[in-house]
């Protein structure tokens, strides 16, 4: 375990990504939304994927000096074309778009089709927050979840995030994905060598498992509510809404035909779309009520539910983003935390690339 | 069991909320939502629900002739006031406003407080479809779900609703409890003398139980997910959002304070807000892509995703919304079969308010 400070990671990711071709500017927003990832402890969608962009961007199916360009407009829905660019800089690009539209109507919704992973969600629906909009995010992903009822990777873990601004309390950021478990679990539990619970992952022929190797083994990812009698069509439903919201409506690849993050892995021939897709937008709380008292009684729903009797004292009901708004808070102070693996990474990065190695 | 023909249902309920003061052309909109929901075998939403509408009118806790007003807008965010109202008439209302909206700018959003319970949340995300808009519903309800890690009743079992239009294959529609399983599931269990799987609720103590009548004995419901290992987070922070969505931005209740339906039950007191909420939109899919383009790629979305490599060869994977619609195909035909204690609902409620009873 090697200690980070923030600043010094994202300077470095920053010079990594300008090594590949990006802009400076472009660089530096994109090295932003990684270390984000790890400020706010979702390891698995920050400096831990850096390699991974890297090895797409060798193979030309990332772009590393993309044209954003906004092909079709009807007011408040927006489409943009990604020039095959990173999601990490379409997906913030696409959100400044919204919230001008949001500035003009009330609201606004850009899809983006021809786009590649955009980390974490969190980071485009929060940055509404700073003109008191709501704001909304999802994307798809490459195949790893099966629909209930099925045994075939057919979506992905497809986050859907929500940012509700506040006054006095921290913002409400419910960040999910619609599996019962992002495979980034899975990775936890090898890496410790413990078996993952039931519920979690079936294996490539439908067997229930605790093997946290599942996915390896070529098994898949169970939706939110795990089985029938939990519910497991809602899960598959709310992943199939993102599927359809981020790929077919916006001419993106859907489903099983969504390109791997894995550059080993070619995507799939005769696609029906163009890269992978995102949809962003936001929603103005003033159209509806004066935004001071809705942020006020954001503030009251907040304490109300952190008041709700527990089931074990010790362990308070929590707010969505509670926890991460304070990771964040200790990270930025007491730096970031690497696990050898990709502590490994960032050496042979820097050594390959040819930049000094932060650590 | 009676099966009666979903026409004589609809005339008969539109009767009772004649005699209850609705105008005629309310009381068949009203009769409409209601009987829409036992054709799509939403039982537990359907005339079921009737006499509990009854009560609240009664007890003038749902006004049987409201003003709604549009009490504020800004372009596509429009705030509507329901008067006391019914929601099954609000929501309708709404949506016919937001359909506007969407004409008019690409999509649009209707708040809605100082309502009662809307009936099923697909029938007003469907009215969208006829005008190939995507529509989306949400609502809160009493509060009968814990959150995650508690054991208060805090949240209703707040469904999300999103319908998404085709071409040629049945519509997308997503109408889905964000609880593990919602109360009328507790209720046939319980009519039936059946257990509950465990994972659906827990005793007012915060013990896991597998009794149908949990709820009876001041148990809860779980959110989705139903336990840590299972992310019941994610269910909570679902139930959550829409929870904020209908109530706290709207002015409408929101969270312990929703008014309860049934009539017997009072408000609590210093309620925070209006009635119920409700959140009700559109977006316009020919905003992104030409629209005929987006309905064909939904025709084949839908079709891959039937053909997923199923876990049980005679149980295919589905589409959400498709059940319901060859629910609703064959109810037209063969009529809709009532259960016992609806069939006494109906002749008490004939007798008492002097109508022919259509049993």
């Amino acid at each position: 375990m090697t200690i980070i400070h923030h600043e010094t990671l994202k300077h470095w990711i920053a010079e990594v990504f300008i090594t590949c071709g990006f802009t400076a500017e472009n660089a530096n927003l994109s090295a932003q939304v990684l270390v984000e990832a790890d400020l706010r402890g979702i390891d698995s969608h920050g400096v831990a994927r850096l390699s991974g962009y890297v090895r797409l961007i060798e193979k030309k199916r990332i772009n590393s000096n993309p044209n954003f360009a906004v092909s079709r407009r009807k007011k408040t829905m927006i489409h943009l074309d990604a020039d095959s660019g990173i999601g990490l800089l379409s997906a913030p690009y696409a959100m400044k778009l919204a919230i001008e539209a949001t500035n003009d109507y009330g609201s606004g919704w850009v899809g983006i089709s021809n786009s590649n992973h955009f980390g974490i969600a969190a980071y485009h629906s929060m940055m509404a927050l700073e003109h008191d909009y709501i704001g909304f995010s999802m994307t798809n992903a490459s195949p790893l979840v099966t629909p209930a009822n099925g045994k075939q990777r057919m979506l992905g873990t497809n986050p859907i995030c929500v940012a509700i601004p506040t006054n006095q309390e921290t913002p409400f950021v419910l960040d999910m994905a619609t599996a019962a478990a992002a495979n980034g679990k899975l990775e936890i539990a090898e890496r410790v060598n413990k078996p993952i619970p039931k519920g979690w992952a079936i294996t490539k022929d439908g067997e229930n498992t605790t093997d946290a190797k599942a996915l390896k083994n070529g098994g898949m990812l169970l939706p939110l509510g795990s089985n029938q009698e939990g519910g497991f069509h809602k899960g598959y439903g709310l992943g199939a809404w993102v599927d359809i919201f981020s790929g077919v409506i916006t001419g993106a690849n859907f489903g099983p035909w969504v390109p791997p993050f894995v550059s080993f892995l070619d995507p799939l021939p005769n696609l029906p779309g163009n890269g992978i897709g995102h949809f962003v937008g936001c929603w103005d709380i003033d159209g509806f009520q004066d935004k001071e008292t809705s942020k006020s009684k954001m503030d009251l729903w907040i304490q109300t539910f952190k008041n709700t009797l527990p089931l074990d004292s010790n362990q308070p009901v929590l707010i969505p983003g509670e926890i991460e708004h304070h990771l964040k808070l200790s990270r930025q102070l007491e730096g970031i935390s690497l696990v050898d693996a990709v502590c490994k990474d960032i050496e042979q990065l820097s050594y390959e690339l040819g930049i000094p190695s932060p650590l």
